[in-house]
């Protein structure tokens, strides 16, 4: 069954950084549902394994589909992105590029591996086969005032590189500009948690998204919501300040939002709760650590802003 | 139905660190089940929320019930220790150690919290309640040389803290001294990957283990097998370290036993395997950061050793 779209975002339409004065290539209302385009993060310029990660140009990487504003988003609100469905193409690639990622010491790199996906099933060297789990690892908003390039992670979004942004989730982001203004890209057919070596399998085609507004409320960082639990994330430089930032961001939201007192929080979140890391790979040069808190969906903690 | 048991250690079978020397106090075969009681990890020191980690002996936490010496079992072999069941008693308590954890510095530690476990749910202050998950912190066999005390963690298990360590899990622990001298404790009601505060829900109970042996085969770290994927670890220092070493071991896994390129590994964890974190509160002096791989048992890599 088709999903009903409202609008539809071609892949020509396309953001290399979030900053705080984006132009909306469309606005939607609140309800709406829109279809977007999504080119592969490394915008078709690797079609083969011939060709190398070290030979493309880098300015053309991780690029958005967008920005979409949303009608009456204002600062102070949380846009809430649901993914509908995530549609990747047939050929997806991957790479081990120079100086990236734990076992970037151990082999010849760069490296390009092609992977077909059919079926729900993704093959590499007609060998070695696994689930496919479409997900899309760049996808935010304007930011308060920096500019980021899209393959940057913070408050806004950006490139969260989270595997659960997948069909099902709910993802809240902090609106800090008028319309929101959002973008999506770099889809994986495919993708671990802490992406060790930078990429995964990386590929183009098609999200779509439904937005809604929830008005005056908003958490610091972006907030996913699955089916049994929420998602706090945070990101830093290294893995303790990125894990100490996401405990600090679900504590208060617990406090906050459901009245926990902070050793209650505290306790919670290391008996009931589960850290977890998005984006992992080290070294990236230049690149940060995602972190993430899993917290379940029970009587005292639903979901924040409920 | 109740579990055919043939041996059962009582819990004043305590030992306090794992070492090269351990004097077994039960033998047993490959294919029998010993029934461990085990000791909360404060060995019943805190009975109430009065009672304050910081005035108990801290030379009786985390004590291992054992060692068992399992017959045939010698250096360059597997150990696998199959969880059949975990059987907290009613109460369990967490505490909040002054300078141990994320939020240590939001809290006016120490903080004692006592939870009831009842027909597998967890309740704290009368509100707030989540699913048990009960597993085994500490659980472990002889070293090859060093003495660590059964809180730290290492090569050969220990304070894994890891919450997959639960019913239906099957541990394969590298043998270095003969009979294995295999040990467990540290019962959690329930746990969260991270365990921030640096406690689960501590409780005594009942553990039932079945022994096999695998000849001439090991890892270098302890393997869980589960149902849908295994799990190599490590430990380290910090965060980096730790999912350096375990992104390393669950390469040389895959290309020893598997017969992938490192270059196939290194790309194969990236895009369809998950980083962990078994145990990651900080800071936590004297304690490392056990990280663990998440690898789906396809028909590439079933689990190493088959």
């Amino acid at each position: 069954m088709a999903v009903a779209t409202a609008h539809r975002l071609s892949r020509d339409q396309v953001i290399w950084s979030f900053g705080p004065d984006l132009e909306p290539v469309l606005e939607v209302g609140p309800g709406d549902v829109v279809t977007f385009e999504t080119n592969d993060c490394f915008t078709g310029q690797i079609q083969s394994e011939d060709d190398l990660v070290t030979e493309i140009d880098l300015g053309r990487i991780n690029g958005a589909t967008g920005p979409v504003a949303v009608r009456g988003a204002e600062p102070g609100d949380s846009l809430v992105a649901e993914i509908l469905d995530v549609r990747p193409v047939e050929w997806g690639v991957a790479t081990l590029i120079p100086g990236f990622g734990q076992l970037s010491g151990l082999v010849q790199a760069p490296v390009t591996q092609m992977f077909q996906v059919r079926d729900g099933i993704v093959t590499m060297n007609d060998r070695i086969s696994f689930p496919a789990n479409p997900m899309v690892g760049v996808v935010g908003v304007a930011t308060d005032g920096e500019t980021l390039a899209t393959g940057q992670a913070g408050r806004h979004g950006g490139n969260l590189d989270d595997h659960w942004h997948r069909k099902g989730s709910r993802i809240f982001f902090p609106v800090r500009q008028p319309g929101g203004m959002f973008a999506v890209g770099d889809m994986h057919a495919a993708m671990g948690d802490g992406e060790i070596c930078f990429t995964g399998v990386e590929i183009a085609g098609e999200v779509d998204i439904r937005f809604e507004l929830l008005k005056g409320k908003q958490a610091t960082w972006p907030v996913t919501e699955l089916g049994d639990r929420w998602l706090p994330h945070a990101t830093a430089t290294g893995y303790e300040e990125a894990l100490q930032l996401v405990s600090e961001e679900a504590a208060r939201l617990l406090v906050d939002q459901h009245g926990f007192t902070m050793e209650e929080a505290f306790i919670f979140l290391s008996v009931a709760c589960d850290v977890g890391v998005a984006q992992a790979c080290k070294p990236a040069e230049g690149f940060g650590t995602i972190a993430r808190f899993g917290i379940p969906k029970i009587d005292a903690c639903p979901m924040p802003f409920r």
